[in-house]
């Protein structure tokens, strides 16, 4: 097989690594330098792992092209062209798992630097002051945390928010039982009734249409217990400016961000200097073996795909978007 | 009884409210202001809760000063004169127990800080830079932690830190198993043993003259795996000059202190600018309800003493120091 890897920001070192250590390279040929590929060359390829927006593009348009599947390195698949790729047969599969553990543990790291006053004690670090935070302290040991996503991501944070005595409901499409929760509801089950007496607001959805600006000034107003508002999903799900309405009106309690819209969040946005928000730059996924990790899940998918040209696991569904 | 408070930075508005909640005005005399009381009240007072190093040591030093018990509003005790109330056979209690949940999600708070990032990111954020951190990031899961203590507070980190995978080990005085752990030792068996794999260390003693000085030079020699050194007891158990030369040698791959020696801690300190360490101005046991929860533990002490003269709860050793 061919197999065109568009992987910025990975050295070829860390790549030819984790080739060798999946012993991939016997009957696999790797191209890494898309963007000065030829086009004969590039019509050869029968598998991408990664993304280029330009590369993408123009082997989609291309008439010939072999390619038949697309390993994403991400869980989220939003920026992929679906209906294209519907059309023209090609699988696409993510490496959805692997961010459960870290994002779950940022998730919650976030949150008790929201109540234990942390995230206040590291400004105050940068000016070398010892000063204790001049917002209460509270526990999140007995607080209601709603969390919207019940997949891998969501079932982690609400297993480990339960070892911290927080009680959790999770949502999803239909409202059918997940193992980690002890109570789910639908989408469409959400209401004032829902989100009354909330804490925590947990964004674990994936960017859908039907999630797109799910996070509205509509949805805000529905909170009355001035809930801390976490969002890990993607940043177009909420809508920036109704956020920033809704902390300045006080509906919200806080806010801890590691996605926004756009991205990078810019300067001037009044998000960064709110003392009860918290932002991180969409890094709550990565950790030191993440490209390991989804190699293993790339590998396993290449090994069924070469002899039955199907995937093993993450297939994504080209009309949910997930 | 006469009931002298002693607590400086709460309001007479919240003690009347714990006082009423608990209904304690009815057969007791509740007395405020310490330090403008004449000699011949301050003999009457039967009870003291709190401190004022002043008032107490003018009371102590008393002939024909009727007091019988003093009700700390701290776990700690190691600044109330033990020899001197042993001598005189005041009975002393602290409030141990109320600090164990805040203090557990402070620490792993910190802990999920310094490997997600968190810290550097709120650093960045203070700038307004949508800039990843330049370290590492890595997982809790799977890390080893000891945790120097294994009492109210070393069990609900143990418990906390296992949700999160972390395998642990609680040390005490004879390594008598503790339910929370499973695994202690005994402070004897300390060695380079226990501590080469160690990823995370705990600070959870109280200070007594056995734990003054405790984390020197030596014991931080005896760490192999660059560990993060979390501190929630008390400042003087460290040697601060040690800690910070372990820091600068990467003996310790990061600090993360709740206490330090002394407190403040002066600005010109090199611990505040170091980025791998963490540093919170002693809040790790406060939170909202901890005079309610504090005032709970005196009342039930409260009853007791004045039927039998005796404490129900938290008592304690003088010659042990907890």
């Amino acid at each position: 097989m061919n197999i065109l890897l568009l992987t910025s920001g990975i050295t070829l070192d860390q790549l030819s690594h984790v080739i060798k250590t999946f012993d991939l390279s016997a009957d696999n040929q790797f191209y890494f330098n898309g963007r000065s590929m030829d086009d004969r060359n590039l019509a050869e390829m029968d598998i991408v792992f990664g993304w280029d927006a330009k590369v993408m593009s123009k082997l989609l348009n291309m008439k010939h092209a072999r390619l038949k599947w697309v390993q994403a390195y991400s869980a989220g698949v939003d920026y992929y062209p679906l209906t294209q790729l519907a059309n023209r047969k090609i699988l696409l599969s993510n490496v959805s798992g692997i961010h459960a553990e870290p994002i779950a543990e940022n998730v919650l790291g976030m949150i008790l630097s929201f109540y234990r006053g942390l995230h206040t004690a590291a400004a105050n670090q940068v000016q070398q002051q010892w000063q204790a935070p001049n917002t209460p302290l509270t526990l999140a040991s007995g607080k209601q945390m709603v969390i919207f996503g019940t997949g891998h991501i969501g079932s982690r944070i609400a297993e480990l928010a339960q070892a911290f005595k927080i009680q959790v409901i999770g949502v999803n499409r239909s409202g059918h039982p997940v193992k980690a929760f002890p109570q789910t509801t639908a989408m469409t089950q959400v209401d004032s009734d829902l989100l009354k007496k909330t804490d925590i607001i947990v964004n674990a959805l994936p960017l859908t249409p039907d999630t797109k600006g799910f996070y509205n000034r509509d949805f805000f107003k529905l909170a009355a217990n001035r809930p801390l508002f976490v969002s890990i999903g993607r940043g177009p799900s909420t809508v920036t400016n109704d956020l920033v309405e809704a902390l300045q009106a006080g509906q919200l309690g806080g806010a801890a961000l590691d996605v926004t819209d756009p991205e990078p969040l810019p300067a001037d946005n009044p998000l960064w200097t709110m003392p009860n928000v918290i932002i991180t730059p969409h890094i709550s996924g990565l950790y030191q073996n993440y490209l390991h990790d989804a190699f293993a899940i790339f590998a396993e998918n290449l090994h069924q795909f070469k002899t039955t040209g199907t995937l093993a696991k993450n297939e994504i569904n080209l009309k949910t978007g997930y």
